[in-house]
């Protein structure tokens, strides 16, 4: 009895996403937990099945570097990017493509969704550049130095043929965030602004991005202090006062550029509470961090 | 959090149902009263976003009878038949298409979904032609006695064509069990039998009867003797057996042939009960008397 | 002979109309009288196979009146308005829903046509609002008074896609002037009004209203006044001077709003006359009073 | 008014073709006489405009040899078939396709319809083959001999696609009897049975020959003799007892033909009375002759 | 080896015009000569089966000259002019849409297109009007005279609904230069301006004229002095200098007029070189004369 | 010049294999020597430009070995099957997809063709069942021994619906030869063997196998005993009587299964000679062998 009340009670969320595009970014533990990302995968098939269009991006940054000391490679980082020389490149392009986008398609099939998966590189669909040298200040002398992070990119432009054929016929579209440029070099993209990007570009209602923290916290280390909406002036003025920083920092950005070019509402959850998506989406209070207009 | 385990529960039966028609006949309770309407209705839009493609087929006897004693004029019954003369059947119209049609596009249409009224003229949904003469035995003199029951009539075909199309574009229709014959004569149809005949000629997953008692009752005065599950030719020989008798006799009979004519199965329901509707669609265990094949 | 000249003769006015919307009010003898709303309705078929668009919507005002009588209840009008409590909303539903509209639809369907009833409710084809209290000066004292006439609305939208989804599906709509408010409560409309209105939403190419009168005539009780052409401008100056009032004063306003809206022109006419409707499309004079802008 | 009436009559006939293939061959005087041709044109648009799908094949003999004469090169026959060597069928292309087919066309368009010319050659509409020799008996010998007509051909197959495009799109096809073969070699082909094999391929409802006599007659010199109706196993006995013979025989062959092979029903009426095509199909009786299965 | 070296050299071109319109003008050599024009056509067929929209326009001024003598009536010319009465505009319309276009037709189907003859009489594709009066100037007196060309026409509107069906169909349409005015008259067009309008208005991507000469030439009588790239103010400015003169004055201002209406490059070729169309498309260098904005 | 007349030349095989189907399978040297890729995949866009639907399937053995032992993993062979524990199925996805697929699809792009990467796993493409156990027999004793291959797979159904909608829309697919099971499991499976049934199940004309060999030799250490053309039954004698053996023989029975299965031939074709998919459609004698019916 219960159970069909709670459905009734879903009513109104379903209408009001009914056809609506829903981008969701896949990371952090529902992304490498088994389990976790088995039922995050059902909670995607559900709501294309209840209407929505969810298309899906992932991240993977642990997985890389798992993989890349495997192969006896050392994993470079400078203040926290990751310096993608050909070599790592490879490696990239075999765990995002063919380790994890290949085990979300499979969930997300076993849950009866038609999944697909994609990269940038399918027809064109994240055309990007080579991001300019990163420029690090040397302590001692001062002095700027810039450093070439190989293979790391930006977007140009997101090609959304290919994802509204996709979706308007059915499928599940899962991307991988790596790029192409124009001579068809492969580039290393940040899986958070690519869904950003493509948010935008297709047009989507939600950005949902699933991380490992509660939301925006106003004190990182006291989960009490959850920030559960705000628009983004708000966010903007968080983030001048320099509240706002560290890993949260881009993902706050990409949220602010998002729905400045268009998308209604953007969401920062726990990936690692069981079917945070849907509680998300299908509860009035929500979890973790609403950011609107 | 129980909200959204219940929604990923419903998911089997999302899938299995999706872009099926289900075919419901509106009965007894669930029309008379309002706020049971309201529910049922509200239960219907639910269907249709969830992806199935409700049809809905509704009675009305006893709101005809107090509709003609309004106009002084007496309901007349021949076992249980009633005799339509041609102001009955003015009255017949005005009631089902008028009011009670009326009544239940406007609870589905406010709960979001696009409700068309329809009656069996409308595009000759429903091509009748009159019904033999009703033989009744006189008990003093055993003799038979042909009695003419009026604008009364059965089906003669269905054209599912207008059905298909609303279906189709989003709309879910309201069909009110009024039939027409070749010469364009209005025609009192059974509302049961309508919703067998529909459901048998769209091709419908399931046929829903929603009714004022529990489901198939073997004591039909005890409801600890509900029937959960039974195949047609069970079925057939409770009929033949007389256990299965009164106003349950030709709701038996309609479920019977629209198994045979392939709907998958039909159930017999209790539309007394809160959400009765999404009790027997959405859990493994059902309400009611569920027949199939 | 004589009959292929005719239709050779008809042929300009068949092209000129191809594939255009007629907007058809359904009013007075013609929708009174048997014979003649079977004769208009068989024109209206008519229209539809030679490649026009028609759209019906039709009145029913003395029809509800004695229904009322019936049922034992005095209608009751306040300076030509009908005060319209729950009871009588209830009476015109079935009336207009059940009765009239159900009629012309059998009409309709049995000379060949695909009819469709359907009433502003029907996925909110007429959504309305609570007209604001009519306000009557007290003879004696001059004071003003406000008097509520209860469920009568005024069209706040009309929503076509259901219009041009049965029109380009070969389908004949029939309107009931009944509106639906946001919380689904049902509404009394005017027939001319909602005509009017639909017309525009439309794009209808004509408005034709079937009346009892000979068109607009300078002098009401002389049918030799007959205005035949007039555009909007002159006919609001008639208006001014006061010659156009009682019950064609609506109507006037009506075809005025019509054509300001896009309508190319609007049509009263005499229903009483046999084949009114394509007299006035098939001839170069046509009947009554041609409104333009 | 009578007017009207008269188009009423004429819904039976429009709704009882609506949407049908007539295939109609424009020969003797609707063709050569100017008046006699627009008056033919604007009936044909008229078909099309309450509905129906003509298609127009035309022949041109007389026009033929005139040009012949003209450009001092004589007509030759034997046993009335056409002698075509390569310049006659160089003047019959020209005279068919340059003179006639626009001609029609330019008339079907004035009266307001989409007009389309084509030969057999476009996309191959009508592929055909060189007649095999034709044999004549000598008649003081008794001996056979070969004649070779030359460019005289019969249809292999018609190709209907490019008509299915143009009538469902709104265009009128006019046809010139003008077959290629698979060397893309011109054939000259007899405009009758062009006509029949193209209604039998497309489907057509109707074939209607247009022609200088009454129809079939009993007696050729005796209008009196006209046969209204015949079916064709009754034709067949007529042709059998050589009742049929001259020009009317391949015309009645043609249209025995087109019946088995599924077109309706066949008519061979006067063209030279003014709108014969419309008194064939929107009167009862009809005019000429037809021939049913 | 080669072979396939070379279709790997086209796939640039094959890529660039993929799904573009061209617009090629049939004429001189190309026209006359058999052999050439079955190049031709297997040429325009080959651009179709690599995805480009060949529309074909054709003239044929040599063969109606030659049609008239043999008729016994002398062509008449004024100042370069064709001087057009009734029996001459017979003639054409047979020589240019019997003879010609049929011709272009069969070999265009021979090597596996799907040709489709047209006139500008076709559903009205190319409406005109009659020129107004050439004025010429008497020698000797400096008179000017008023010269009646009688059936010259020129365009006022290009009709492409027809043209986009086929294409988009897969035909290839082969339009002769034969207008229509509003009341049915036909007209004589210059072949090159009506590829121009056509070219124009249906958005082509090139404009190819074939002619007899090496394309444009500084001095008309040395093929060393060939233009190979011209834009068109450049072109101008030749025109008004005197240097572009004769028949290539009007083809000249055609491909202006073309490229100011839109088309991306207009081409004056030689149509005696073979394959000179494919040279033209498939080679860096092209042949003749290419005219850009 | 020479270029044009080879294109023309080309224009049969055009117009033969227009919007037919063409199954490609990359293997050898084709897929491991970068320039030979991009070579191949430039032939393949260029097929696409011209009007065929080619699908790409690829293998790639070499590069997973190589991987594996980048890994410190052994590479286990069984009687030339390699042997699939977990993490040799991850390295094969993740060398299959996230390598080889990504390269091809950026060439494919490079050339400017719309590429896809696809694995078995996409929408369930291919569905697998793992095989039976491998029976070796001990040499020393004679027993037969069953060996479990571990994560390898036979194709159980192919389900072509992605396939459709991608070639339909323009997209050239690219796939790996990964299945996945009905619990989701991911199954190594053989790529010619892949080809070989989607070949079978989207009806190709041709299925092309691009090996590094001259096609089938009588005698493999012989080039010159090349089979230039066979039919499936004369390939099965070739096979019964040992001639066809090694790497060869599954090549061959998976080229006799398609054709029985509708392809219309096959081709075991060398990939080390440049534009050899191209030599083989567009050159009568093509190269390597062509199976027939």
């Amino acid at each position: 009895m219960k159970t069909v009340e709670i459905l009734v009670e879903a009513l109104p969320y379903i209408k009001r996403f009914h056809g609506k595009k829903i981008l969701i970014k896949y990371g952090g533990h529902a992304m490498i937990q088994e389990e976790a990302m088995d039922s995050t995968a059902r909670d995607t098939v559900l709501l294309k099945y209840v209407g929505m269009e969810p298309i899906v991006v992932h991240g993977g940054g642990p997985e890389i570097s798992r993989a890349m000391n495997k192969m006896g490679k050392e994993p470079k980082f400078i203040e926290g990017l990751r310096v993608t020389d050909e070599e790592t490149m490879e490696i990239v392009k075999m765990v995002l493509v063919g380790k994890i986008n290949t085990s979300i398609v499979s969930k997300i099939c076993f849950h009866g969704g038609k999944g697909i998966g994609l990269s940038g590189k399918d027809s064109q669909l994240l055309l990007a550049k080579k991001k300019a040298p990163h420029i690090i200040k040397d302590e001692k002398t001062g002095e700027e130095l810039e450093i070439d992070l190989g293979l790391v990119g930006e977007i140009e432009s997101v090609n959304p043929e290919i994802l509204e054929m996709l979706t308007s016929n059915g499928y599940i579209p899962i991307i991988s965030p790596i790029g192409i440029d124009k001579n068809a070099e492969t580039l290393n993209l940040n899986a958070d602004t690519v869904a950003g990007e493509v948010a935008a570009k297709v047009g989507a209602e939600k950005l949902i991005l699933l991380t490992d923290v509660p939301g925006i916290l106003e004190d990182p280390n006291d989960p009490d202090t959850l920030i559960e909406k705000i628009n983004i002036s708000e966010l903007d003025d968080l983030i001048k006062e320099g509240i706002i920083k560290g890993g949260m920092l881009p993902k706050a950005l990409t949220c602010i550029q998002a729905i400045r070019d268009g998308v209604s509402s953007a969401h920062i959850i726990d990936g690692r509470i069981k079917h945070s998506l849907l509680l998300e989406i299908f509860t009035k209070k929500g979890i973790g961090t609403m950011i609107t207009k």
